[in-house]
């Protein structure tokens, strides 16, 4: 019996691990709990670019040169709505348009988010299981010189540009995690976290009561695959992030976001070095190059990371 | 000074009218009063489709071979609806969307939807005043033999082949005219009716509590033009509509429908063998060519109405 797999994971960096495990494992035995502190409301419609970004990835319709998005979109109704008035920094294609529009009829229908989500990728051919770590609604925000901004605003409208300060998920307080979500951590043979941003990917997963809980008391073989190479994130503002949050940007800093929740990391070949610290503190420790741009590269990644969590046994702390 | 024109209209016959009417008035002097009765929600979008047919006809963005919708639209999002399991038989282009989709954040923002009409209309570039009889919730229904059919589900999904045993016009007891209506009928010197489909189009716009009594008061001329052409409708079920509401479906059955409101009527060539009866129940009658194809004919029709109009005065009943 193939091991039963859940992956944490974020958007871009997360969807490709993701594609990498759906092609080499039983799709019922793996299941997906992605991020929503992304979401985010526009021209009244509900966008979740980390949930949308795994379910095109999974779905082989993604827009391979930019990692998002559906391939060979129109614009038309973001043409529209800005001929009307409105602000149209984030980019929506035509055929997205219709995932927001059907997401946010069931949402005002009071349909669970999971439920939509599930629907969603159903319909559009993803056959592994793609959770939500809650139905509530809990929303990742910047600290900026300039105020708190919700991330997309941070992230899109502003390009990364403003200094982090501090980052909260606002509504983490008040969210209970999916039924789904906790029996895919508890019944995990092996519990991954993909390469995503700790801080603003994986962070509010873990920010959902229970969640992290479920995993510290996990028995499942635990490990991280860090999204840093060469000390760098490959896209994105993991680096500084995790600077802003006291971590060091490092793959000691990533280790030490996920303390308690992991027993192996994967780093890169380039960051063979930060190998020796690491093993210092009781992690175990896989050097391959993480960096997937072909399908070849994700399914040699899956393959290697299960590899390495199938050796990569939990230290009893109180047998 | 010129007049202030002041013209009820529905959606495709009524759009001619209001276009050749634009093209000869100062847009400062012309209101229009649309029809909301055939509002509906699709996707969780608020469409409202007389109102955009005369928004995107006085627009010059019409389609103008199906005299509605936007020239040239493509369909990506309505694809994309159709795959994530959506009944898709409400033909929406891409472009239009917009549209829905800022109509319906604004009004779940609260705001006023006369306001919103306004808007589009004004950054789409219409320079008359589009009004909305009531910025409350007045649906036109229609019973069937198979129940009672909201009317875009009558004209579009049943494509009019059930028969009609009745009409109602949902929440029209609860809709209070918008201000801006009434001063527009109070205002007019002119009071124009299009040749639209008078149970459908114009009844609900009369069936706002205060407008057919501010028409029946006011001192305008008041004149309607007729939908038919030879007896019959161009396009629609205006005439079998009118036979189910008890009216005869002949310019007798359409100037009944108008008792109390109009002064006189503009028929058809066509028809002019109606023009005895008319004129026997005290209606001017001005007979011409009504079908509007081209610019011209409207123009041409647009002017005509004015000059027949300007010479038709109300029979004072209480000098």
């Amino acid at each position: 019996m193939s091991p039963r797999i859940t992956l944490l994971a974020g958007g871009v960096g997360g969807a490709k691990l993701a594609e990498g495990l759906a092609g080499i494992c039983p799709p019922e035995r793996l299941s997906i709990i992605g991020n929503v502190g992304d979401d985010q409301e526009f021209h009244g419609l509900w966008v979740s670019p980390d949930i949308d970004t795994l379910t095109y990835s999974l779905a082989g319709l993604i827009d391979r040169r930019q990692g998002w998005g559906l391939a060979e979109e129109s614009h038309q109704v973001l043409e529209g709505l800005t001929r009307l008035g409105s602000e149209t920094w984030m980019s929506l294609g035509d055929r997205d348009m219709a995932t927001h529009i059907f997401r946010t009829q069931l949402r005002r229908q009071g349909i669970r988010p999971s439920a939509i989500a599930q629907s969603i990728a159903e319909s559009l051919g993803v056959r592994v299981n793609l959770l939500l770590p809650t139905d509530d609604r809990l929303q990742t925000q910047v600290k900026t010189p300039q105020g708190w901004l919700a991330f997309q605003e941070y992230f899109v409208r502003e390009q990364c540009q403003p200094e982090v300060l501090d980052i909260c998920f606002d509504g983490a307080d008040k969210a209970w995690p999916t039924p789904e979500a906790i029996a895919a951590i508890e019944a995990a043979d092996i519990l991954l976290i993909a390469p995503s941003n700790p801080v603003v990917s994986i962070a509010p997963i873990l920010a959902v009561a229970g969640i992290r809980q479920a995993i510290a008391a996990s028995r499942a073989s635990r490990v991280a695959v860090s999204p840093l190479i060469g000390g760098r994130t490959v896209k994105g503002p993991a680096d500084r992030m995790l600077a802003a949050m006291g971590h060091s940007s490092s793959n000691r800093g990533v280790a030490a976001s996920y303390a308690g929740l992991i027993d192996g990391l994967v780093i890169d070949t380039s960051d063979a070095a930060d190998r020796p610290g690491l093993e210092a503190e009781s992690l175990q420790v896989f050097t391959t190059g993480t960096l997937m741009h072909s399908r070849e590269d994700k399914a040699r990644v899956a393959a290697q990371v299960l590899d390495f969590a199938r050796t990569c046994r939990r230290e009893e702390v109180d047998a």
